[in-house]
C-alpha cells in the first residue's frame, strides 16, 4: 500500500478544525432559538452558575462556550466607579472616572421626554463603553413621603409623569447593548427598615399608584431586566415574591427579562427558586468572610438550590426559565455584534447633563422679578452656604461616583461672572462630614470648627452690601440628608439654615435662595425671600446649569414632579400615622392608609390643605396666556379617542418653554377617585409673542381605574372633565365631556 | 401667529439626536479609511495618550469617540491572571484562571503546523473571551545558549522550523479577534543583562538566523504587533532602534502593525519617536511611585514627547504614523463587531494542551524497548523525582499562570495506572524555594529538610524491587533554573540529580528518565539509563500527556527543535568566549562570534563535535524505512520550483508519525556557508506496515544566502543537495541536483 502525500516546503497552515457554527452563535437565527440551543448545551452546574454573582458586581456566563460574564454597575446618574473583586472599597483604576448626570427628580422635572432620551443614551454610552451589561437603574419608586432618603434617585410622585419619563430613558439606555435595571419593584417608598418592612397597600393603590412606572418601563420601554426591592409585601421579600414578580410581573405584563435581586435582597432558598428570582447579587460578600470558603457557593441560588435539584426536592423547570432569560439577556446586551460602542467623558456628555439640569430647575418663586440677575447692574454678588462649594456627586449610598470634574455653583457662578462684578462667598452654615456608605467614605474633607452664630455672623456680614445675595443651601448627600440606607428625620432644612437664610432676609432684600436638594423641604421663610430655585442635585455640570438660570442664560422650565408640602402632616403617610409602622415585630407591617390619595390626589382631596408648592409647579422668567380650551367631541365611546386643544401664548418678552398639563376628572364614579388626576402633559418652547396651540388626545384607558373586586382597569360612563392646568392647583380651563 | 403642535398624550418618545455614522465607526468602510477619520478627529493629547501605558497592562484609547482601551497580556503559554491597576500583586479575582498550554518549545518538538494552528486558536480563544486585545506572544527568538533562561518559551534554534511554526500560531490567535505580539524583536537570545546588553552580529547572521521567524511572523503570519526586546543593538535599545524597527521591520518587511515596547524596555524619549516605538508600558508603573503624581504622564512618549512638540522641537508626522498603526490595531480587534466571542477552561483547550503535550514529547532513548510501560506485566511502579510532584505552570516569570487545574505527572500517572499496578513515589532531590518573581511568590511550597543522600536512599529502597522506575526530574521555574531575568550557571541538572539517577540505574535497569525543561541538560549517565523522554513544560495536562506516552497510549513523535550538546564548550557562544560579554562596561558589548553556525550548524561545521542528541532527533515506538528519495528535475532554473519525493514506511507493529526532514547543502559557495540547513519538513501518520510518498516543493529562497555586501538574499547558480534525513544527524538519503 502506498499513498501520495504531497508536502509543499513553504505551505501556510490552513485553518484547522473549522466548525459549523452552533444556532447559538448564529446571529442570523431568532433570539429564542438561540436560547434553547445554548439551554440545551448546559450542566445544570453551569445553569446555577448563572444565577448568583461571582464577584460584587458580576456574574459568570458560561466560560467554555463563550457566553460572556455579566457585569453590572451602579447607577442611575453615572457609572460607579470600579470596585475590589469582593470588597466595597475601589479598585484604584484610573479609567473609571464618569459623567454626573442630574438626579432622577431633576430629570422628571424637565417633564420632558426628549431629555430622558438623551440622559438615557447618554449614560447608557458611558456604561457600554465601560463594558456594563447591565445599568442598574433607573428608579421610579413613588414619592410618598419626603422624608424617603433615596427619594432624589427616582422620579417623583405621580404614575403618569413617572411612566412617561422612564420609557425613553430605557430605550435610550438600551440602544446601546446595555440593560437598565429598573427598580426597586415595588413599594420600596423609604429607606428606614427597609429590610423588614413589610407593606400593606390596597391593590387600587398598587395598581394604580406604584406599579405603572414599572408596567410602562416593561411593556413600552421593553426593559431587559428589574431589580427587586429591599421590602416585603404580603410577608415575603420582594425579590423573590409570587404575587410581584409571577403572578403581576411575568404574568399579567409578559416580561420576559431578567428579575435581578438588589444586593443583599435575597433571603429564602425555596421562594428565590419559586417566586421568580432570576440572578441573585450581594448576599454576604465581604472578603469571602462569614467563614465560606467561596462565600458565592452559599448564596440562596448557589449550592442550596443545586442540592434541592440534586436531591430530587425541586424540578429543573424554574432553573430552565431562569436561565432561559438570562440568555435573552446575553443575547440582547454582550452577545449582539451590533451594538455600538460607547463613550465616556464626552463633550455631548457633558452637553446633556447641563442641558437637563438647566431644564429641570424649578423656579418656585420670583417676587419682584429679583430673577435673572443684570449683570450689568450688579456690581457685587453675595454666595452663602456651604452647598455652593459641597461636590454632590459623592456620598448618598450606591449612586455615588467618581467624576472626571464636578464644577461647584460657586464656580459656575464665578465663572458665568468674570470680571464683570465682585463675587464674595461664606460658608454661612456647616454641615455633616462627608458621605460614608459601606463602610467608604466618599465626600470631601469640609471642616469648620466655627459656631452657627459666628457663620452667620459673617454670612451677614458679606451679603450687607452686595447687590445680590444668592443663598445655596438644602440637603446633602450625608446620613438622614438624602441618602441611601436612611430617611431624613424631618420636614426642615438641616444645620440652621433657616436661620442663616432669616438672617440674609433681614440684611438684603435681593435674596435669592437656591435648595439643592432630592426632597421637598419646608420653608418657614418663604414670604420673606423674594426668589427661591429648586435646584436638585444636577451632577458634573451643577455649576454651569445654576449659574445659567440665575444669569438668565437659561429661562428655567422645570415643574415640580411631587409636591412641597407647607408640613409634614400634610402628607398623608404621616399625618395618617403609619410611616414608621408597628416596629415592636421583627418585620414591621407599614399600611399605605392614605391609598390611592398620594402626593397631589392628597392636596386635591383635603381641600384645606394647601402645600407650599403644588405638584407640577414652576414659574419662568416670561409669562404664558392660555386660551380656552376645546374637545373635538361631547361625547365619545370606549373605543374613541378624544381630543382636547388650547392655545399657549408667551405674552413676556423672551423665549421660554411652558408644561401644559392636562388632568382628567371622573364626575361620579363607583369607587372614591381622586379630584383630578395626570394624563397628558407636553413642553412647549415659544418665542416672544408667539402662540402655539397645544393638542392632547386620550382614550379610556385615561379614564379608568383599577377596580380591585373585579381586578381590572374600568372606565365607567359618565361625565368627566379635562383640566388643562400649568399645575395641580393652577388650572387654565375645564372641558367637560362624557364617556357613554 | 399661531403654529398648531400634536401631542398625543401616550405617544413614546422617538429616538432622538439621530446621527449619521462618521466614518471611522462605519464597519462598511475600508480600515484605512476609517483610521484617517479617526485620526483628523483626535487632539494633540489624545494621541500621546494612546502612545504609553495607563496601568499595568493597559494603554487608553479615546473614550470620548469609544475608541476602546487596549489590553495586553502575559503571555505565551497561557492567559495570565489580573493584577492591581498599578501593582504586580493579582487583584484577586476568580475567573481570571486559565488553561495552561505546553511551553512553546514543545510545540516546536511537534513539528507540526496543525499543532501551531490549534495552539493559537485555542490560546487565542482564551485571551477573547478574557477580552484581551493584545497577547503577548509568542516568542521566537533563537536558541543561541542552552543557559538562556527564557528558551523554554521560544520555537528552538532553526529559522526556517521557528518561522513555519510561529505563522499559525499568529494565524491561530488572530482569528479571534486578538492581535499576537511576537517577541521579543531581535536579538534577545538570554537573559543574563538582557538590559544592557548590546549584540554585535553580523548581517548575515542576522538576515539568516535571527530573523527570519520574525518575518515570516510578519509577511505570512501578518502579525498586528511585535514587541521590542530588552537588549540593544548598535548601541541604540531595541525598543527605539533605527535599524531593527524602521529600517527593517517597517521598511524592508512593510509591518502596517504596532512596535509594543517590553515591559521597562523604553529608555529614551527622542529615540522613542524617531525610532519605530509605538506604545510604551511597563517604564516606572510600581504603586505610582518615584515621587509621581501620575507616573504614567512621565513616560518617555508621554508628556516629555507633548512638551517636545508643543515647543515645535519634532513635528507630528512620526506621532501621526504611530496612532495609525494603534487606531489599525483597534479595527482590528476590539471595534471589529464580527470577532467571535472566545472561550475558557473548555474541554476542546484541555484536550488541545493535552495533544499538543503528546505530540511535542520527545523519546530520545529506548534500549532495549524498556519503553512503553506494560501494564499486563508491571506490578510495582517507583516514580521518583520532585518534578513529578511540582507544579510547572507557575514561576519561571512573566509566563506564570494561574491554573483551573494542572495534572502533576505523578497524579497523571497514578489516574492512568489504576489499580493494575502499585505506584510508589519517593521525592529523590529538593529543589530550590519556589518561584518568585517581580516580588510575588508564585510557586507551591514544598518544604523538606531531609540530606541528599537520605533522600537518594529513600529513592533506590522504593526503586529496588519495581517493575519499573521512572525519574521525573530535570529543571523547573526557580530563579536559574529556565526562569526570566536569569541564565541558567551550567549545562548540567541541579539539585544534584545526577547522582540520583545514576544511584536509580544501578538499583534497576528498567529506569526511564523523564526529563522536563525547555533546556538541553547535560546527561553524563546517558550510557546508564535505557530510556530518556524529553518532556518540556506541559502546563495543565502535563500528567496526562506523559502517562499517555509512557503507557503507549501515545506514540511519541516529538523531535528536538535545538541540539542537545554533550558539554557546554561544544556550544559556540561559549566556545568562543563571548557569552559573557565584556562586563567592564555599563553597556555590556556581546559578539555573536559564531555568526550564522548556531546549533546544528555549528555542529555539522565542528565535524568532531558530536551532540549528545541532534537537532531534529526522536524516536517511535515503532520504526520507519526510508526509500530512496528522487528529484523531479535535475537542473532547475531560478525561476522554477523543484520537488523531491521520498516514501516512508512503518516497519513496526502500531500506528506512528515520523517528521520527514529536507534539508539543502549548497556545494560551493562564493561565501561560507552551513553543511546543510532545514528547508522543509512533513509529519506523517503511518498505520503499520502503511508506505506514503512525501513530497517537498521548494524554490530558489531555499537556496539563498543573505549576501551582506550586497545587502540582498542571492541563490547562486551551481550545485546544491537536497537531504533527506530523520534528524540532523539521521541522513536517510540525498539528491543532488544544480540551480542553473
Amino acid at each position: 500500500m502506498k499513498k501520495v502525500l504531497f508536502g509543499l516546503a513553504f505551505a501556510v497552515a490552513l485553518p484547522l478544525f473549522a466548525q459549523q457554527k452552533p444556532a447559538y452563535l448564529d446571529a442570523t437565527k431568532p433570539i429564542e432559538e438561540r436560547v434553547e440551543d445554548a439551554l440545551k448545551r448546559l450542566t445544570i452546574e453551569e445553569k446555577v452558575a448563572m444565577l448568583h454573582a461571582q464577584s460584587k458586581f458580576s456574574s459568570p456566563g458560561v466560560p467554555r462556550l463563550g457566553i460572556p460574564e455579566f457585569w453590572m454597575t451602579d447607577g442611575p446618574h453615572g457609572i460607579r466607579p470600579e470596585v475590589l473583586w469582593d470588597e466595597w472599597d475601589q479598585a484604584g483604576w484610573t479609567n473609571d472616572s464618569c459623567v454626573a448626570f442630574p438626579a432622577l427628580t431633576c430629570l422628571a422635572a424637565t417633564w420632558n421626554p426628549d431629555m430622558s432620551m438623551l440622559y438615557g443614551k447618554s449614560i447608557g454610552e458611558e456604561a457600554r463603553y465601560r463594558n456594563k451589561t447591565v445599568l442598574l437603574g433607573p428608579g421610579v419608586n413613588i414619592y410618598r413621603t419626603p422624608l424617603n432618603g433615596r427619594n432624589f434617585e427616582y422620579m417623583g410622585e405621580d404614575p403618569y409623569l413617572a411612566s412617561r419619563m422612564v420609557v425613553p430613558y430605557v430605550q435610550g439606555v438600551q440602544q446601546n447593548g446595555v440593560a437598565a435595571c429598573v427598580k426597586h419593584y415595588a413599594l420600596n417608598n423609604q429607606e428606614i427598615n427597609r429590610h423588614t418592612t413589610n407593606v400593606i397597600v390596597d391593590d387600587r393603590a398598587l395598581y394604580e399608584i406604584y406599579l405603572p412606572a414599572f408596567k410602562a418601563a416593561v411593556q413600552e420601554g421593553k426593559t431587559w431586566s428589574i431589580m427587586g426591592a429591599y421590602n416585603l409585601y404580603k410577608g415575603q421579600h420582594a425579590c423573590h415574591n409570587q404575587y410581584l414578580l409571577n403572578d403581576i410581573l411575568k404574568g399579567e405584563w409578559g416580561f420576559d427579562g431578567v428579575v435581578v435581586s438588589d444586593w443583599g435582597g435575597t433571603h429564602d432558598t425555596d421562594q428565590a427558586i419559586m417566586n421568580g428570582l432570576d440572578m441573585e447579587f450581594g448576599s454576604w460578600t465581604d472578603g469571602l468572610s462569614n467563614g465560606h470558603s467561596n462565600a458565592y457557593d452559599n448564596y440562596y441560588l448557589a449550592m442550596p438550590y443545586l442540592e434541592r435539584i440534586k436531591s430530587g426536592k425541586v424540578g429543573t423547570k424554574e432553573l430552565d426559565d431562569k436561565v432561559r432569560r438570562i440568555l435573552r439577556l446575553a443575547f440582547r446586551t454582550t452577545m449582539d455584534a451590533n451594538r455600538p460602542l460607547g463613550s465616556i467623558l464626552s463633550p455631548e456628555h457633558y452637553e446633556a447633563a447641563r442641558r437637563i439640569g438647566e431644564e429641570g430647575i424649578v423656579l418656585l418663586q420670583n417676587n419682584g422679578g429679583v430673577l435673572p440677575i443684570d449683570l450689568n447692574k450688579a456690581k457685587k454678588i453675595a454666595v452663602i452656604g456651604e452647598n455652593a462649594v459641597k461636590m454632590m456627586t459623592v456620598g448618598g449610598g450606591s449612586s455615588s461616583l467618581k467624576v472626571q470634574r464636578e464644577l461647584s455653583p460657586l464656580d459656575g457662578i464665578r465663572k458665568r461672572v468674570g470680571d464683570k462684578a465682585e463675587v464674595v462667598y461664606a460658608r454661612g452654615y456647616v454641615g455633616d462630614a462627608t458621605g460614608e456608605y459601606n463602610g467608604v467614605v466618599t465626600g470631601q474633607n469640609l471642616k469648620d470648627d466655627r459656631t452657627p452664630a459666628e457663620l452667620i455672623a459673617e454670612a451677614v456680614k458679606v451679603a450687607a452690601d452686595a447687590d445680590y445675595v444668592i443663598f445655596i443651601g438644602g440637603l446633602n448627600k450625608s446620613n438622614n440628608q438624602d441618602c441611601e440606607d436612611s430617611d431624613r428625620e424631618s420636614l426642615g432644612l438641616p444645620y440652621a439654615q433657616d436661620d442663616v437664610i432669616s438672617a440674609l432676609a433681614k440684611a438684603n432684600k435681593n435674596l435669592i435662595v437656591v435648595n439643592v436638594s432630592g426632597n421637598a423641604v419646608a420653608m418657614p421663610w418663604i414670604a420673606e425671600v423674594p426668589s427661591v430655585l429648586q435646584a436638585w442635585f444636577l451632577g458634573s455640570e451643577a455649576g454651569n446649569s445654576i449659574a445659567a438660570v440665575l444669569m438668565g442664560d437659561a429661562n428655567p422650565s422645570g415643574k415640580l414632579p411631587f409636591t412641597f408640602p407647607a408640613r409634614l402632616e400634610d402628607v398623608p403617610a404621616h399625618s395618617l400615622g403609619e410611616y414608621f409602622g408597628d416596629r415592636s415585630k421583627e418585620v414591621v407591617d407599614m399600611k399605605y392608609n392614605e391609598g390611592i390619595f398620594v402626593g397631589y390626589r392628597w392636596a386635591d382631596k383635603q381641600k384645606k390643605v394647601k402645600p407650599l408648592f403644588p405638584f407640577g409647579h414652576g414659574l419662568s422668567y416670561t409669562t404664558f396666556a392660555y386660551g380656552k380650551p376645546a374637545a373635538d367631541k361631547k361625547v365619545m365611546s370606549a373605543a374613541d379617542q378624544i381630543s382636547f386643544t388650547v392655545t399657549v401664548k408667551n405674552t413676556g418678552d423672551r423665549e421660554g418653554q411652558e408644561v401644559v398639563q392636562l388632568y382628567i376628572s371622573d364626575k361620579k364614579s363607583s369607587l372614591p377617585r381622586p379630584v383630578k388626576e395626570l394624563k397628558g402633559f407636553k413642553k412647549v418652547k415659544l418665542a416672544p409673542g408667539e402662540e402655539k396651540e397645544v393638542t392632547f388626545t386620550i382614550d379610556k384607558e385615561a379614564l379608568s381605574f383599577f377596580d380591585d373586586a373585579q381586578h381590572a382597569w374600568v372606565a365607567e360612563p359618565g361625565k368627566f372633565e379635562a383640566v388643562i392646568a400649568a399645575s395641580a392647583a393652577d388650572i387654565k380651563g375645564i372641558v367637560p365631556f362624557e364617556l357613554k
